[in-house]
């Protein structure tokens, strides 16, 4: 039965939110997107870990992961590959800025389709655009997956060709931060780099696993600020989400990358 | 009847809002603040023109006036004076930032109490505290009104003291750029002064008002970036928004400002 549901609010089948909600007045709260297999999400306690961390930067306290999980199993059937949303804010409050002095988070998880993945993109990399929107530095908000996304929105109305996978977001300053629904790694040699998301940025559970796995790969680490010409030198580009692991990327604006099946053996290393 | 509701959706009593509205999902949209007297907003051709203007920067088409009037007289009985907000989203839509290539705008309007402001606001001016936090620049977001407003509830989480009436927010080059509820003007000899608000800020329409009404009060008008060092040597500084009109500041952190009656000059010219 519940598999004709789409959503869940606080855990009723029948609720919607309150014009009323933080999130809806401010965007004052944060998210997390994932896959669901037999009733139970993909990498679970980074997840819930991470949704805990982001909530805390804007000073929510993160409703419990049984919860939470008792929510999804409500609304993902057992014999499903879905996606689900998991959506936490600050909970209703009066006019005004300034939270209440007790406040009930709101909960709000979602169902989705599992994207259909092209097996193109498997098998010949993802061309990304190069927005040019260029991301504000908010050192207080930086790495966390907030409500307050209009920047990855105008980014990605930038284009509308059907084979541009995603668009790669500068900062103000020419560095390569990220693409507006991907985190994004390169190459050079034995050393894998990805941007520093101290100032703008989601810090994502793909890289932070990416990060980790580095070691077992042979491949050293190096979190830094990169410019894109810098970029456009790597041996090897991918990009990488909670959805689809990871993707070689194989033109980024008009220049061609080259591939040495880098995702590949992300993809095998992350067990996608 | 219709006095004891507090909000309408899409110009009915009983909808609230979906989980997947992309005004909840992401902040993808724009709001407005107005005071309600006898059923009418005041200033409503200028609070409509700027919900139009913001709506298409973001790319959304905003409700008709009839429309959002028809809203709010239902909300609003005619011997009342109290707050309305107008939200405007752009609308449902499935996971993902790329809008729907058809979208259906939500809008909300929302009742609220008229905030009781002290009379000593009005006789003794108000007191500010300078934020931490510093806003991005984000030239492609700045001056609109819109749903992103983290910034403005982290800077308002700074303070908790009943004598401090706004936070003075500056941008990361230590300019003045506003308070986080109100914009600000500073006068020197015969010179009104507000801050440049085109890489970050909201260009409130009381701001506007009082920037139309400066030549009658002879007074020249710049807009530019300052500094809170050169702020804090004016002859007088005030504050604005749509609820309160404008009010003297009296102090900004440890600094006391001298007054000269601006506030009260600026509030008998915009009639409040």
């Amino acid at each position: 039965m519940t598999r004709f549901n789409t959503y869940l609010v606080n855990g009723s089948f029948d609720q919607a939110i309150s014009p009323l909600d933080r999130g809806f007045a401010y965007g004052d709260g944060v998210f997390r997107t994932m896959v669901m297999r037999n009733s139970l999400p993909d990498n679970w306690p980074q997840h819930y870990q991470k949704l805990v961390a982001d909530c805390a930067v804007i000073g929510i306290v993160c409703p419990s992961a049984e919860l939470l999980m008792s929510d999804l199993q409500q609304l993902f059937a057992i014999d499903e590959i879905a996606v689900a949303k998991i959506v936490i804010t600050r909970g209703e409050g009066a006019r005004g800025y300034a939270p209440p002095a007790i406040t009930t988070p709101t909960r709000a998880v979602i169902k989705s389709p599992m994207p259909q993945y092209s097996m193109n993109h498997l098998v010949n990399g993802v061309n990304l655009h190069v927005c040019n929107i260029q991301m504000a530095h908010q050192p207080k908000l930086a790495g966390i997956k907030h409500l307050n996304r209009l920047e990855n929105i105008m980014a990605r109305m930038e284009w509308h060709e059907d084979n541009i996978f995603d668009g790669i977001l500068l900062d103000q300053q020419d560095s390569v931060i990220e693409c507006t629904m991907s985190n994004i790694f390169a190459r050079f040699n034995h050393t894998l780099i990805t941007p520093d998301l101290r100032f703008c940025g989601v810090a994502g559970i793909t890289r932070q696993r990416i990060i980790g796995l580095a070691a077992m790969l042979k491949l050293n680490i190096e979190v830094k600020k990169i410019s894109l010409d810098a970029l456009l030198q790597a041996d090897e580009i991918l990009i990488c989400n909670s959805l689809y692991g990871a993707f070689q990327v194989s033109k980024i604006g008009d220049a061609t990358l080259p591939q040495h099946g880098l995702a590949k053996t992300i993809r095998s290393a992350l067990n996608v």
